[in-house]
């Protein structure tokens, strides 16, 4: 089965929109047996979506595309598509109910540029948009499927999960076993990866397994995918023998995010946590906060950029500030021991380092970070590395602070078990 | 000229990793007046490849393509396209050394498997990697121009910028005039802008304006893009009009984020911020950090998940959060005043609410929030409903927050004007 993916929006090619879509979409029908074979992103002209359209239609059993329902004068998909294969747009009444409803609920005005959303080409399927006006659309082509979504990401991916995944069941019931797990690690280098399993994955290559590398910031995916009736035992064999080799490096699989593991480990073991963040600046607490139950965890995150906020909040000494610089290791372990002592935490995290792209020394040049974790059983320090641009370098000290918490938890006695 | 991405990586397909560079490459190009035709992400396998390579030089004038050219089983790129054009692969003895180098700088091993980054089609110019090991690579065939660039985004970006724009400029002199121009705002709806400045650009689109719409989280992108002769003469009375429409809606212009803005607005004014956010989780406080110079600017966030860390590090009064709950007008004011006080901010920013999923009442639906503000002129609380998932509320929320702030500022008296 091919599934081709057409981006609609100048926006994409332009580069003023991060394309989201192709991703989510992606990793969806992937779990479900379903691989994208190509994604295609045109402009969002009429002319340029009907050609992409027609040409997927031509390789593909389903064509999905998203964007260009809306109101304005560049949503010009459905109109396209609609002309390309000859079918009549009517309004539809139940739409036009529904987009009243949604306007009423928010006590706005729908104005009449919104009604060319309730158009829909004659035989198509209407899919409903709870969290917005646009309806999604799906209809058949000669044999072949055609999936029309809006382009806004949060009217998207529940239209998808609600309506789309049924759809796609019922048309495209999938044959073929495929199997597909992601080992997630943090701390190695993608070389030294490949060079300690693929030896020992090389039997299982032999019965089709594939294995894919993905590097990010400080982290690796392995990314092991099998086709057929043996996949999920070849999956399984080869996913042990990554862990057998990498040990505590693999901190997840699959959707598995570190801050996630973090908040995981520690909401088993009813264990606390605080942060005190210079140069990272919130990153660490924006990212688990982005987890549902962090509040359970999460007691306070001190982002204590300037000096009187580290003596302030935190009860680093004056004196260690002057006389080692806020960006030393007895600031960074008077930081966490702060944090802890100040919130009453389990464990405290702090990061002080120079992200750049200014303010780097010949002793301590831009990149310079260290990270303290204190703990009952003591605070340790580390030391790292990362000249990079600023960006990088936060995401890849708090990857780093991150996964010391984790493997400090993961020592550490269960007080649950 | 036609130009066509072409971005490898069965990753991309999969969804395990989003494609950042198509954004990237596209706002690149466009800038200098070269816009990308058509983007096509395939998998890494070399047929995958070369087919979609094939197709795209017969297209198109300039033909790039990401990915594939690392160490690992999956790295067919370099390979793929070699024997496409009929090209011999070759070790580079100035690369082999480059790549020595590399490793020698960080006191790491070069393994014997990464000698395969240093083969060179016969008659390629190299793009050195001063971030990495794989240079890119870049030859013409047949009368058009294919360039092959690394995967990793902090590889790519540096040798796009410090390679790439130079070799451009010098085998494509760009023709013609292209001028864009976004301009970004905050508060209105996508329909009720385009109802507002469509009639009033009418006679500028019969010209040859093309007006485009992008929605965001509580943002609204207004593209304004024209090409040839009278192009920036025509952007810049569209922009004129689009800002007398929209007034103090419109925060910036092209990359400008709300957050920089505010930023910049304070640095100006040698004004100083502090942040109190609760629900928001030090989301506020990760994207005025992401912004080099804000250490001038941001003394403390204080990330105050829990009661006990509102009432010791914000003063926060028990009373209060017992008698009108964390959520609540109140608690946001004492929050924003506390953060204030405490800090000798000019300015202090408070979010409290419920990004759920869990912890809505009857009377505090999840989505419900209070943003405070506190400045010398007293302060003010807003009570917004965000009923959306926990990561668009965490962002929306910030928006208006900051978006406070900046009206703040600007209607206060400048204290270096």
């Amino acid at each position: 089965m091919n599934i081709e993916l057409v981006n609609t929006g100048s926006e994409l090619l332009l580069g003023r929109t991060l394309n989201t879509h192709a991703q989510w979409l992606g990793r969806q029908l992937a779990d479900r047996g379903c691989v994208i074979t190509r994604q295609v992103t045109v402009a969002d002209t009429a002319a340029d979506i009907a050609a992409a359209v027609r040409e997927a239609l031509g390789r593909a059993d389903l064509v999905i595309t998203t964007g260009g329902l809306g109101p304005t004068s560049d949503d010009t998909t459905r109109e396209s598509i609609a002309r390309l294969l000859g079918k009549t747009l009517r309004p539809d009444a139940t739409v036009l109910a529904q987009m009243e409803n949604y306007f009423a609920a928010r006590q706005r005005v729908m104005l009449d540029s919104m009604k060319v959303q309730a158009l829909v080409p004659e035989g198509a399927l209407v899919l409903p948009n709870r969290n917005g006006t646009a309806p999604g659309l799906a209809m058949e082509a000669g044999g072949k499927w055609l999936i029309m979504l809006p382009g806004p990401p949060r009217e998207l991916k529940p239209m998808f999960t609600e309506s789309v995944v049924s759809l796609l069941a019922r048309i495209f019931p999938v044959r073929e076993n495929y199997s597909c797990c992601t080992l997630r690690t943090v701390g190695l280098g993608e070389s030294r990866i490949a060079d300690q399993i693929a030896p020992r994955l090389q039997p299982l290559v032999g019965q089709g397994l594939v294995i894919g590398y993905c590097a990010h910031m400080g982290q690796v995916d392995v990314r092991l995918e099998a086709r057929g009736e043996p996949a999920p035992t070849l999956i399984a064999e080869a996913a042990a023998e990554v862990r057998a080799q990498l040990g505590g490096s693999v901190f997840g699989e699959d959707d598995d995010r570190l801050e996630a593991v973090v908040l995981r480990l520690l909401t088993e073991r009813r264990q606390t946590l605080a942060l005190a963040e210079s140069c990272t600046g919130g990153l660490m607490a924006n990212q688990l906060t982005n987890i549902p139950g962090a509040s359970a965890v999460l007691l306070s995150g001190l982002v204590t950029y300037a000096n009187a906020a580290k003596e302030k909040f935190l009860g680093v000494r004056r004196e260690t500030l002057q006389t080692h610089g806020a960006v030393s290791e007895a600031v960074a372990r008077e930081m966490a021991e702060g944090a802890r002592r100040e919130t009453g935490a389990d464990f405290a995290v702090a990061v002080t380092g120079i992200a750049g792209p200014s303010g780097g020394t010949m002793d301590k040049p831009v990149g310079t970070v260290f990270i303290a974790l204190a703990a009952a059983s003591g605070t340790v320090v580390e030391k790292k590395f990362n000249p990079f641009d600023r960006a990088t370098f936060k995401e890849l000290t708090a990857r780093q602070a991150l996964d010391l918490l984790r493997r400090t938890i993961l020592a550490a006695k269960n007080p649950q078990a």
